[in-house]
């Protein structure tokens, strides 16, 4: 039995979701899980095997209580918490500790990821960014991210913040580039899954050689001919182009800054 | 011996060098690279163990010819060989075919991967795209092609043009926006490497489960105060900012159209 006592969960987005998978792998079973939608409640404890409940009263019995929800829920649920004696964490990448500085003992257990139901994941290797109020709290929060993960790190508000907005561009906004080919290849017949071995190298070398060193192309070559072509090929797509246009910008001037191309 | 026979590159760039490595590991040893720049010749025979030539004399006596050199370099290479007798192929992602017409028998030769001399890499997985002007030699080429990579396809000008324009958006860009997270970790004193995990699962799930599916974050959700609050953090890196807006809009509009947000 975990040292934290009774652990609940409020949530049943991705994160929440995927939270007690990763749990209950771990043989830590949650006491409940508050979800405020019918549906969604029945469908996470079938789902599951989870308790699910729609009123705050187990909640409040419970020892350490992770608030998943969207960031603009959590001011409203920790209204509901102001007496609440156990340690209260949220797990949002932006939102600073002290939105739930209405309750005792609170914190931020962040975890560096993302999440869609359907995967089947463990925390292993996933950062997980911690904050509590109180050094007390603080040592017991590492003692249960460390169950979970091997990469549990300390982490203020402000340099939270600062991952977060990263992360928004190498997880979400390269999200958005694969759509982008996704759909260029869609258009000629073609599928995404042609370009793995492409994008596999092209992370990985970005990691192990630097982002800089690793770019390749038109617009780091100063190739202007191809650029033009590849903005006629655009035409008819003008978010795309834009797109297009905004990105090979950055890199010219980035990299060819003072030349005549 | 390859029913190729002699085999003979033009160029001293990343694609060329790439290919001596991976032809020599598969025990091809090309006759002769043609490397116009003196101290580029030196390094790469030097490095590699190739011979390199700086006149086309020996080039013409080859059989099959791989000008891997920068598109807007090709035709002027192609100049140099309207007497070739043999097969030759550029490796260009845009340059249509017909770049070579005033050499008899031509083709390409496209690896769909991205390049840097510091990696060790095989051609294992892959995709070579090819074209020929002639049948016999298309699957000349394809006998060629399928020494080096498992994945051989055919594939005509039009084609490829697409192709490589995807590729420009999920391998070129993807780096940049490695790199906007990168600059962004630095100035918070933080490493690229933090991101490892969360960008490797974005990938994976995003060709596993489709891009669409894939996507989370703040304008996912529409999360307009997270968004509000990046822009603000971004204020003084005017040129990130703009990739930001750019980004963040394309994604509002593709999943939030009529919504009121």
């Amino acid at each position: 039995m975990l040292q934290f006592g009774k652990i609940a969960i409020v949530g049943a987005g991705n994160v929440a979701y995927t939270l007690c998978k990763v749990l209950k792998n771990k043989g830590i079973n949650p006491c409940c899980v508050f979800v405020r939608n019918p549906v969604s409640a029945e469908k996470m404890s079938q789902e599951l095997g989870v308790e699910t409940v729609s009123d705050y009263e187990k909640v409040l019995k419970s020892d350490f209580l992770i608030i998943a929800v969207r960031d603009d829920e959590i001011f409203e649920v920790a209204s509901h918490l102001v007496d609440y004696k156990g340690l209260a964490v949220h797990t949002s990448g932006t939102k600073p500790s002290e939105v739930l500085n209405r309750i005792e003992r609170y914190g931020v257990f962040y975890p560096l990821y993302t999440f869609s139901k359907e995967r089947e994941i463990s925390f292993d290797d996933v950062p997980l960014l911690i904050y509590a109020n109180s050094p007390e709290d603080l040592i017991r929060l590492n003692g249960f991210a460390d169950k979970l993960s091997s990469k549990v790190e300390y982490c203020d508000d402000e340099q939270r913040k600062a991952i977060h907005l990263a992360a928004v561009f190498v997880s979400n906004f390269t999200n958005v580039m694969l759509g982008v080919g996704e759909k260029i290849l869609k258009d000629n017949g073609l599928t995404l899954d042609l370009m793995r071995p492409l994008v596999t190298e092209m992370i990985q070398k970005s990691f192990e050689i630097s982002s800089d060193n690793a770019l390749t192309g038109p617009a780091r070559r100063g190739d202007l001919q191809t650029i033009r072509d590849h903005e006629e090929m655009l035409a008819n797509s003008p978010k795309e182009l834009e797109i297009y246009k905004v990105l090979t910008n950055y890199i010219l001037e980035k990299y060819h800054n003072n030349e005549k191309l």
